[in-house]
């Protein structure tokens, strides 16, 4: 049985989310927007019953069983974790920080028959499925080398807000690197140890951002992972990608038709997703064959939604489809479709690398990726004064 | 009129000049190769009358006025400074070391009146000429970015040799890298400040190398570049490259055509070199446009030498004709023709840089390019090991 949906947000994931869910089968009840305005005009767009911009009024609207988290990092967190509390299953998007991340994980763990997970939709796209598939058959032989690029027009938003913000979330890295960096550990089976990286603010006022406002996130950034042993424990193989070097190079400062490129390298061959289609070449064969075409499906690009994250939604919607239909609770859910999903533990570790690459820029240095294994004491730095008067 | 040519080489580089030099009218007199054999077998071939493996044969043969200098690194300092001292022009490639490539510089102003060129091919290529006349012209408006990757199969030779060998000049980053930071400095007419780079070799032995021997040159580099201001003062605009980022990804671990994309983004578009033909894209605009097409003309890819480097060696040799062909003497020539070639300062630079990259990739660390101005005193070691024994 299908659960009932609560969707939070308003920007272009929630815009197609909701047609894709109700594709699916499920029904939307409830949606949250940040101001009353924004809510009522794409509730009444998309035909949804109910509209708010008090997030309780969603979490506690009886007919919603999961609720799909689509909003600015920065709040992530709060309603994600007050989802759970409540006993609602949930899907949502990275958080703004580690330690947001860290409390997730928490409330995850706390509620472990609930569904927690951080929808990074590339990991559903039939491409990257199939690419882990032929990684861990040994296509490429020892893999060697992963490069993603990705290459699109500029993430800000028309008016000044969270996407302009390094602190809040916003730029590159944090908004499609942090999607890369958990593809790359999903296909690899491996860990970031150590990372390095640039990164570039190049248009820091526009048309819409001027005065004394600045946008300070990333519109270009560069950064490479050593990888180590096996994270999750869940990759393709057992640490198979230990030792490997994954380069990421972002541009947002090229309109026009996205680019998204993966490739993986080893020593007996390659794979190749461009866009949504895969393609591959072994050492020795006859020059590049397309191993998965794209079966075209759920419409063409949405505008600042690119192909394979439409499309990786799409899929999505599909497996989560497939974990709740065949139980007679609403809230229950099989574990076997999404099995595939970013877990909040994944979450945090893409937020723990997502850091260190900025901090990398900012010294220059290679820098450790060391996981959260306890949440930071606020108190921690008073603590010290205090004790240093003391003596 | 046109200089007699003597050749030192036997390699796939040497091979397709000989022809080229010929379809311009230049004459080969002599060809020195490393053994007798190798010698004499490419000469036959090839229809050269005259062949040695020593080095004095050729520089002094009475016929040859331009040498054109295609042999592993470690021998060409060596050859070129000679050459120049017995008063031939020299077209050569790079050296080994940046001690080397100082000798060269030191040699080369030290006769001024003879042509000394870093033969980089890329600088030739019609795309790449015209990507940089456009650059000048504003086509990308205020320049951010380079990407640069060549994508290839193994440049190891067949047997072992200065190939395999990290201090003999082998690897990537020295044979093919070195060209990229060549070419990123003359289309951006700045030069790189700092570096950081990954280099790693991921095929240690392979059928031809085995047992004790293991190849140390790299097969993956990935290096970044920030540039500062104009370098050599001929470059696109006075300083229109301070500030850019250049980042450069090389893998020889793949096998197939050969990928060679150099891409230049800035805030107004973005011009992209895919192999030998150029495209362009303005922000605003209809898409992608292709700005200048292979026009075909000298022969299909050769096996070991990219389309690129082949048509670049054409057009360079074309440029030599245009050089020598109006003068009275035969070793007289014109600068203009050859005004955007690489000379012997350029190769001290672009040397300096190798060896940061390599610097950077011990250490970990963001690497100064601090070009040499001065030979480092052989005895510097010694002189400090007896000065503490003084004290």
């Amino acid at each position: 049985m299908l659960p009932g949906v609560g969707v939070f947000g308003t920007g272009s994931t929630a815009r197609v989310l909701v047609p894709l869910l109700r594709g699916e089968g499920f029904e939307v009840h409830a949606l949250w927007g940040r101001s009353e305005e924004e809510a009522s005009s794409l509730a009444q767009e998309l035909g949804i019953p109910f509209h708010t911009s008090q997030s309780d009024d969603v979490l506690l609207h009886p007919d919603v069983d999961l609720v799909c988290i689509y909003i600015s990092p920065p709040l992530t967190r709060q309603i994600a974790v007050k989802a759970l509390g409540i006993g609602k299953n949930v899907v949502c998007e990275k958080a703004a920080t580690a330690v947001d991340a860290f409390k997730m994980v928490t409330a995850a763990q706390y509620y472990p028959q609930l569904l927690s997970i951080v929808g990074n939709a590339l990991r559903f796209l039939p491409a990257f499925v199939a690419m882990r598939q032929m990684l861990a058959e040994g296509y490429v032989g020892e893999l060697q080398v992963c490069d993603a690029r990705v290459y699109g027009p500029s993430l800000l938003d028309q008016s000044y807000g969270w996407t302009c913000e390094e602190l809040m979330g916003g730029g590159g890295l944090h908004t499609v690197g942090s999607t890369l960096v958990d593809l790359l550990s999903h296909l690899t089976g491996a860990r970031a140890m150590r990372v390095h990286g640039l990164l570039r603010t190049f248009v820091g006022q526009n048309g819409a951002i001027h005065g004394i406002r600045r946008v300070t996130s990333d519109d270009f950034s560069f950064f490479q992972m050593l990888m180590g042993g096996s994270g999750s424990g869940r990759g393709a193989g057992t640490g198979t990608g230990s030792g490997v070097c994954c380069t990421v190079t972002l541009n947002f400062n090229m309109p026009g038709a996205f680019v998204h490129e993966v490739m993986v390298v080893g020593s007996a061959g390659r794979l190749i997703a461009r866009g949504t289609e895969l393609y591959g070449q072994r050492n020795g064969g006859n020059g590049e064959e397309l191993l998965l075409g794209d079966s075209g499906g759920t419409g063409q690009e949405v505008k600042d939604v690119p192909l394979p994250h439409l499309r990786g939604l799409g899929s999505m919607v599909t497996a989560l489809k497939y974990a709740f239909q065949a139980q007679e609770e609403r809230r229950s859910w099989a574990r076997g479709p999404v099995a595939m999903a970013s877990t909040f533990e994944d979450g945090l570790y893409v937020q723990t690398v997502v850091e260190a690459v900025k901090r990398s820029s900012r010294s220059g240095e290679w820098e450790s990726v060391e996981v959260m294994t306890q949440e930071p004491d606020p108190n921690q730095n008073l603590c010290e004064v205090l004790q240093i008067n003391k003596n």
